[in-house]
């Protein structure tokens, strides 16, 4: 007995650009559904992912590798195993307490302390002079306030070490980590694995930082977790699970793998993580279902990853 | 804190050639070990794979995405985690039931059945006109006795054709599938899905065989199980899960893993496994931890995938 794959296209709309390479605020990606298994794709072209259309192909012929695409059959399988039982992934699986990951200025940095977020990560180094006096103002308001610095490799060398000197002392001490500061290929890129004792993080180019950092995030949605973690222990790496900025099918997705991950065997320490990432969009029936924004995971309720109800109001497309 | 990987270059020792490609007896391999946890990387080169060189160059530089490095990374994984709580991988796991891999004439046969085996698999195609006479008297001796013929795209269209038309109706009604009975690109696959009414099967061609198959060799030292599950639940086809011919570990590691797929979420038969290969080695430690060749999966007992004492014994090379 065949099951057929089903699509249904969507669109989240952010108040600003979410990432320091692009300014773009309608991102679109797909839902997708194999029997009662759903999960989500939704790639971002200017980090270097393949377009939509190329990973629907993708499914479409049954090419499951892409790392998009194959997170996407595994969030639908582990989905719909759920539901077929009728119980929620997230019975007795602890998920990590979050960071606010901030885009925008002072209010929504103040709105994450008001909902109780420890650490706020935030997008730098395209607006230089204003962020550091942001960063500067914040600390000296909050000054137990930890930060995350994520700066897409925007800067060179010379600019992220003029961004750390210009930030005041006390803030420095409290930042977890600045995450890609500079390309890899940098020629100050060798032989750092802190700047000025701030510790560094790697996102995408783990494989060329020959082991420069301390921090590398975890992305569900495109990594092959136990691979990742064996190699965690292997390097000394801890590792920050964060969710795509994707649809929240995927957040759930990206929240139930780090939980999952059975951090006392990998000898990781299980930092803050990034998985709360629906607030960066304006409301939709889906984002509204995850609550306001906190540090602490909540699970939408229902079975398999959630959203019963809203799922079935969902047009779905047949792919072939 | 980091930890280390550790080698140990192995070598089984077959009675005959293994597969319709090649007569090699001597197969060398390595297990390897993180922490406590182990595995085994066990190419064959005959059949595409990388050198063991090339494999044990990309565990050293932390590259773990090309399926055997992959999959023995995910074994020792388990294994290690298995280990570290003390309880056995199998506790709880229903292997499926085996054919007999069988390499060599009557007497072999013979052995199978007075173990129990009710399915064989044959590799043809070599030396047609033996095989045929073997295969017919064999079903005369054994008329409830069912067959997997593996082929190993040694034969053309044609030739299949006159493979399959040798053998008595009675016996073709006992085979359970042809397996690669030609290449694919063979201009007599197109729009066959069955020979003489004999299902198919395809080991490591399933895109290029466009579904014109009822049985796909599931491998896990080299498949991603969770994406071939669901391309199988999409496309209908069923799932023989094999081991790899490889090492005691390696072939633990296939028989958890076919005993931990959910099968009736994905819709699946569980046709007769492929999973007891040890018995075409000469016997070593690790191979008569095994027990006698029989179609019932016996776990090896112990903790993780079992062999804890043998493996206290085994000389490990520091990786780097």
């Amino acid at each position: 007995m065949r099951s057929d794959i089903y699509i249904h296209h969507y669109e989240l709309v952010s108040r600003f650009g979410l990432n320091s390479r692009s300014d773009r605020t309608r991102h679109k990606g797909v839902l997708i559904k194999i029997g009662d298994g759903v999960g989500c794709i939704h790639p971002w072209r200017e980090l270097g992912d393949p377009s939509l259309e190329e990973l629907i192909e993708d499914l479409r012929k049954g090419r499951f590798f892409r790392p998009l695409v194959r997170s996407a059959i595994k969030c639908a399988m582990v989905d719909g195993r759920a539901r077929s039982q009728g119980v929620s992934v997230f019975d007795k699986v602890e998920v990590p307490r979050s960071h606010a990951t901030i885009v925008g200025g002072s209010e929504r940095i103040e709105e994450a302390v008001a909902a109780g977020f420890e650490v706020v990560k935030m997008k730098a180094g395209r607006r230089v002079a204003e962020e550091v006096e942001l960063l500067n103002a914040m600390h000296e308001r909050y000054p137990n306030l930890r930060w995350r610095l994520d700066f897409n490799n925007v800067l060179d060398g010379g600019g992220i070490r003029a961004f750390i000197k210009s930030l005041n002392e006390s803030l420095r001490v409290k930042i977890d980590f600045l995450e890609d500061p500079c390309e890899v290929n940098d020629r100050d890129w060798a032989g750092i694995r802190s700047l000025y004792g701030i510790p560094l993080a790697v996102d995408r180019k783990v494989e060329e930082a020959r082991g420069q950092f301390t921090y590398a995030i975890a992305k569900p949605a495109l990594d092959d977790i136990t691979p990742l973690c064996a190699r965690a222990m292997i390097e000394g790496w801890e590792l920050v699970f964060t969710s795509y900025m994707d649809h929240p099918i995927g957040q759930c997705y990206a929240a139930w793998c780090s939980g999952k991950v059975e951090k006392r065997f990998y000898g990781l320490e299980d930092p803050v993580a990034g998985l709360m990432t629906h607030g960066l969009f304006e409301p939709d029936a889906f984002i509204e279902r995850m609550g306001d924004p906190s540090p602490q995971w909540q699970s939408p309720g229902g079975t398999g990853f959630g959203f019963d109800d809203l799922l079935e109001d969902v047009k779905w497309e047949k792919l072939k």
